[in-house]
């Protein structure tokens, strides 16, 4: 346990998510919490561009996983199924989506896919728990898109 | 000109829009608007699973430039920009979205990419035709979060 958001917040909230989605991957069972998150906790000035111009599919991998978690966490408060869906451009630039039913719960354009991380545990926690925050309002706001628009 | 649908409705439609995308990826000044969407007019029949087991770009391709066409037809009648999303597994399965703002104007599950295709130019225009009026419809309905749920 990372401890960043404590006891049930962080079990059933974004980064409890998250980093039951980088055990699943690994499949390690030494790596603590804190370990399996490490290459999303990357310092800024670390973030540089490849020397490569193709991106690394390690990074679209993580990008995924991040929102995965998101729309996990908002599953988990709101009852409704969040699917992610990412577009990624060989120029750096991703769009990512998450979906409820006809409702596109989260939007993001991410112009430099590259640099993609955090700067610390606590910075990452509080974006992805900001999104999970935002999604939140957005489905309580039409609850009936959310759920298909039947 | 196919004359399908004739007239405006063809030139600003769904099937002149996808005309047109052909035309500027082809590039072609001497071939028909039939020969250019011949790569979607295939008989059932002819439409098997290939050999290898990775699906050809050019597949991919397609189904994003009919539902690119789905999407400017439903730009040009209702004034909303849709944007495309496409996330194809590499088992034959794959998700199309068009978004509106923060609608879902069009979400589908398409069982067999390999496969996608249609009978007849006519059969072409009447799914995409039909994919524009559920569009229209929804973004009707859903007028605030077509716009982006300000």
């Amino acid at each position: 346990m990372i401890g960043v958001t404590g006891g049930d917040a962080y079990a059933g909230g974004f980064l409890g998510e998250l980093v039951r989605r980088f055990r699943e991957a690994d499949g390690g069972e030494g790596e603590s919490d804190f370990q399996l998150l490490a290459p999303l906790v990357v310092p800024r000035s670390r973030r540089a561009a490849p020397l490569s111009g193709a991106p690394d599919p390690e990074v679209f991998w993580r990008i995924d996983v991040f929102h995965a978690a998101v729309g996990a966490a908002i599953e988990r408060r709101t009852g409704v199924h969040c699917e992610p869906m990412l577009r990624m451009h060989h120029d750096g630039f991703g769009r990512v989506v998450l979906i409820a039913g006809r409702l596109v719960v989260l939007s993001r354009t991410l112009r430099d896919v590259i640099a993609f991380g955090f700067d610390s545990v606590e910075a990452l926690a509080e974006a992805g728990e900001r999104l999970v925050a935002e999604g939140v309002e957005l489905i309580e706001r039409f609850p009936d898109v959310a759920r298909g628009a039947p």
